[in-house]
């Protein structure tokens, strides 16, 4: 369109494409069977009818597919495909002006306002004859408009429900104005919407008191979390730790000869990020450990933090991808005054940056081969964001289906272009969304926001780093509630598991972090326990599991109830074939109850509504006949509701 | 930035630059001395500081100017720059991680923890040696840092309010990121943003009633309109009109032979678009009087409706710029099953579009060479947009001063796509903006929305087309309060003189019309006649010419006042050196009053108030020693304050 001379006579403009990231530079991501829309600003001069449609196709195809636009208001036009094969897709949008439907519209009003339209038959038998070109049956259609012999009969022919259909099935496409340029959409595994993590520390699996953990530990703990209905389990990494600078229980800065170190101060003379700590066992044991998780479902996740303590073979080995300080000491992590001496980072500006980021990738490269394909980045807004574009692309050139999470706490815009340029999941700012305009806001911002291109959240109520404000010293109500909330709202999920099955909730004071910290030391938890927290994450897991509707993110759709302390949400899928209804109370201690009202349009009820609701944790039963509904919660029975919904025939 | 290893050690990202149309396909516009504010997100790794500046240049430039960007909030940076000359400016963005404003605030952090610094000192002492190739006046703090023997003294120095300044005023930029293109602003003569029209028809400018007005009678009329402050005259068409199918009065489908017909049926054996109406005068007559309007500072602008009336000398001459029907007439314009029998439109589909493109170019061309360089296009959204594309850059080519006012009264998208295409101001929706909280909203989305790098506004109360209903049979208070808000709310504005002038408030019943509108047959007025009205708006148009702070509608800035009746807003000059309060009631009946509160912050006030408003309208004059100050309209005196603000030097 740089030269409109170029467009002559195509009198259609074509804006605002969406999906679309910074212009196309970075694809838009879909995962399998998820629905693509489509929309644009569509528009022309003057009167004319315009038709638009989508073309798309997987990348490398020949035959693009069609899918017909449709305006929604404001010459905006909206279209949607599925995506079912995982790999780039291309999309495009082609408009024209139809004057087959042009001339088709000015007929009918002709015609109800009793006007001659002699001219306008034979104006239509020419658009029809040209038609027929490429729709041979549309020559008796010419010939019954052309015979005037018969005018009422033509006139009658035009406006009957079987011509109109003949107009919508018969595009006349002229002058049509395509896009610029093609889109890209990415389309991912399913895992990387839907999965559900597990967090410990593998040196705490032993059941035995005092006891360092092995990875033998952690294989026999696999049926326990499975059984909660788990999918992925996240360790902290499993490297060997650093003896300089070692820190202390409670992130002291002198540690004792019996304290273990934090597992982020990666690296010693025992082996750095390729390399297990030894007294968690050895390679083999890890991979068979990745071999009996894959056999009942999980998978392991492993943490990748780039930074070295002190004594990681690295610093000796590439001096020249650290910070030389002038007094010949490297640089250590530092955010000024504070100073973490067991840590130093890699200086990314290192003229060797080259090999530095090559190394990075072969750590990645490394523990693929070892069978893992899902890592949890700690800190990667510390790292450049290229880096991470191009060691994402580099690792899914080898397998495309490997999973990054970023754990990016960090300011939103970060946040945004960490996803942009590939993490597949990240953490959120739901650990810090409690009231209900909080998770409505948040909720509609990841949902309808344009970061719903690249942004897929993955929902923690907790991690060894934060114990937010809001479960400190407090019972298990508002830990239920929490998961209830994290699990429900976002298709990926996650707990750091033992502190929250068992109610850990005392902080450090004044400050959002565990007091007594697993990060610097090994805790033991009696295992063979399992509680009525437990009891309620199974169910929600496995109806998570059993229930595509709770698979995705995507399809969250707020429900109004006159209570501020009552959330209320439903989850469906697109056919409507699985339908739950969340209703979840924010006050963790006394009763809460109000009218949800149920979203008609949305569920396609008639007036006539008769519904059956199924709550799955409580198992009891409900018949909804109004679309407003008394829903009452005691926190101390069940703090929510998750309600599957069965819609009786007659109300389709 | 689409292969990130070409990135390497660049940590800087640069996304969402603003301005930018359509990803850089259109240019931003700008006017001679107008501001360019400059903002995009900005952001790295980590917590290093980052710096950023905007480069911008005349094109073809060998130097960049430089102008420092500073952070707004969320990653938002911003700066701006003045555009002084005509013509394309280019700029781009370049960010930095800058290692000496980063050290320096360590430095600052871990000296007040009265941490060690030593070593510090030394980094420092490298930074600015550094910095001292290409500033060699650094090389003695280079010195003084080093100095171990001068520890204190060496800490004093980087602490002082002077060292401060050094690191400021020294960027240490290396590894920067520049953005992937450079952005264009095109900018424009003053006229293009700051005109004022007056409208009336020729053919009813003579003093003699029921004679044909001439040119010559035009010339008589030209002291009239600058005496009222205008300095663009608009004539609709004034082409030979058709004599096939004309219209009569008010509209009807038969005229009588005494009647004029309509100026936009135009074409007759008289000629077509390059010919004057014989009854109006010769072409010598139209170049005497743009001349003679030349001298008292009145442009001319020419009506251009591409469109023929069916005896146009195109239709016999060019048939196939015409849609032909199936029984061989000719396509007349119709909005089915509405019917507009004295006029075709051009086929913008023909095969020979070349053509025609090249002769409505011409078109241009002709008039452009007997002195018209300002042109109203008449319902632009019924042709290509793409052709409007063409021939203003075509026309711009020949005199990039030429202005094209778009007569677009049509959906949002449309106005706007015409604006980014190059028309220099558009009719716009104020016609119907009447409520406070319309008028509020309509200008806070012209002046801080998109549009504003496009779409210049030029606000009409009423047109030959458009007696709204708001004026219908209303006395002359909201014809009054109506022009001083079109003529302060924005720098362009117009009316539709003479019915404007006197009064005339009569319309087709139900209809937004003139009744016997003067589109269809000439009409007397009594031009010897002033008014109230007629003084008023000489009045507003003086202060208008006078005042630089009317001459903009980018500083419009709205004023609290709790009153739904009252609308008060300020205008000023970036420099606070001309400033104007406007209050205007929007009851024309009753008196209101209310509070209104000074824009502190804007007006860089301190709490000791002090400033003088002079009505320039009344002669009244005020002290406000208040934020908050009192006001009251009696629109039977005067509907507006126009004040003209003096702040007290001891004010600022």
């Amino acid at each position: 369109m740089n030269h409109p001379m170029l467009k002559g006579k195509s009198r259609v403009i074509i804006e605002d494409i969406q999906p679309q990231i910074e212009g196309g530079l970075y694809p838009a991501k879909r995962t399998i069977g998820d629905r693509v829309d489509v929309v644009a600003s569509i528009f022309g001069d003057g009167h004319d009818h315009i038709r638009a449609k989508v073309l798309f196709k997987k990348s490398g195809a020949k035959e693009w597919n069609e899918v017909e636009m449709l305006p929604l208001w404001n010459d905006e036009w909206k279209a949607s495909f599925y995506v079912e094969e995982k790999g780039a897709y291309l999309f495009t949008i082609t408009a024209w002006i139809d004057h087959f439907e042009t001339w088709f519209d000015g007929f009918k009003k002709k015609a109800d306002a009793k006007l001659d339209v002699h001219v306008e038959l034979l104006e239509g038998a020419i658009i029809l004859n040209k038609l027929s070109n490429t729709n041979a049956s549309l020559k008796t259609y010419v010939r019954k408009l052309e015979d005037k012999t018969h005018y009422a009969q033509a006139v009658k022919l035009v406006l009957s429900e079987q011509f109109s259909k003949v107009v919508h099935e018969n595009p006349l496409i002229e002058n049509e104005t395509t896009a610029d340029r093609e889109q890209e959409v990415l389309v991912e595994s399913k895992k990387a919407l839907f999965s559900t993590w597990y967090e410990f520390f593998p040196r705490s699996s032993s059941l035995e008191g005092g006891k360092h953990g092995t990875f033998k530990d952690c294989a026999r703990l696999l049926p326990r979390i499975s059984a909660m209905g788990f999918d992925v389990l996240y360790f902290p990494p499993i490297h060997p730790i650093g003896k300089i600078n070692r820190k202390g229980k409670n992130n002291s800065v002198r540690s004792q000869p019996e304290d273990f170190g934090s597992p982020w101060a990666i690296g010693s003379d025992e082996g750095g990020h390729k390399s297990i700590l030894p007294a968690l066992g050895t390679i083999e044991d890890f991979k068979n450990l990745i071999a009996d998780a894959k056999k009942i479902g999980i998978d392991i996740a492993m943490d990748i933090a780039f930074q070295c303590a002190p004594d990681h073979p690295y610093v000796k080995e590439h001096p020249e991808w650290f910070k030389q300080r002038p007094d010949g000491s490297i640089q250590f992590a530092e955010n000024p005054p504070k100073k973490y001496q067991d840590i130093y980072p890699f200086n990314f500006e290192t003229d060797d940056w080259r090999a530095l980021w090559e190394e990075l990738k072969s750590v990645f490269l490394y523990w693929m081969d070892q069978g893992i394909f899902i890592f949890r980045i700690d800190n990667p807004h510390t790292k450049p964001i290229s880096f991470w574009q191009w060691v994402i692309d580099e690792v899914h050139k080898v397998n495309p289906d490997v999973i990054f999470l970023s754990e990016a706490f960090t300011r939103p815009k970060i946040m945004s272009s960490l996803g942009k340029v590939g993490f597949t999941q990240s953490y959120t700012y739901f650990t810090w969304r409690v009231t209900k305009r909080e998770i409505s806001e948040y909720m509609n911002e990841l949902v309808n926001g344009a970061s719903r291109n690249y942004f897929r959240p993955n929902f923690w109520p907790n991690t060894p780093d934060i114990l937010p404000f809001h479960l400190q010293n407090q019972s298990e109500n508002i830990f239920i509630l929490r998961y209830a909330l994290a699990a429900t709202l976002s298709s990926s999920c996650g707990i750091y598991g033992p502190a929250y099955e068992f109610n850990e909730n005392t902080p450090i004071e004044g400050r959002e972090e565990y007091s007594n910290s697993e990060k610097f030391e090994i805790r033991h938890y009696d295992w063979k326990k399992t509680n009525r927290m437990t009891d309620i994450i199974s169910i929600i897991n496995k109806t998570r599991n059993e229930n595509e509707a709770l698979q995705s993110t995507w399809n969250f759709h707020l429900c109004s109830i006159e209570n501020q302390n009552i959330i209320a949400y439903l989850k469906a899928t697109d056919d409507l074939k699985n339908i739950f209804l969340v209703v979840v109370t924010l006050d963790p201690h006394g009763n809460q109850s109000g009218y949800v009202q149920l979203p008609k349009e949305k569920l396609k009820l008639t007036d006539k509504i008769n519904i059956k609701l199924h709550d799955v944790v409580t198992d009891e039963r409900y018949t909804w006949t109004q679309e407003w509904n008394f829903v009452e919660i005691n926190p101390n029975k069940m703090p929510f509701h998750l309600f599957k919904i069965e819609i009786h025939e007659s109300n389709m």
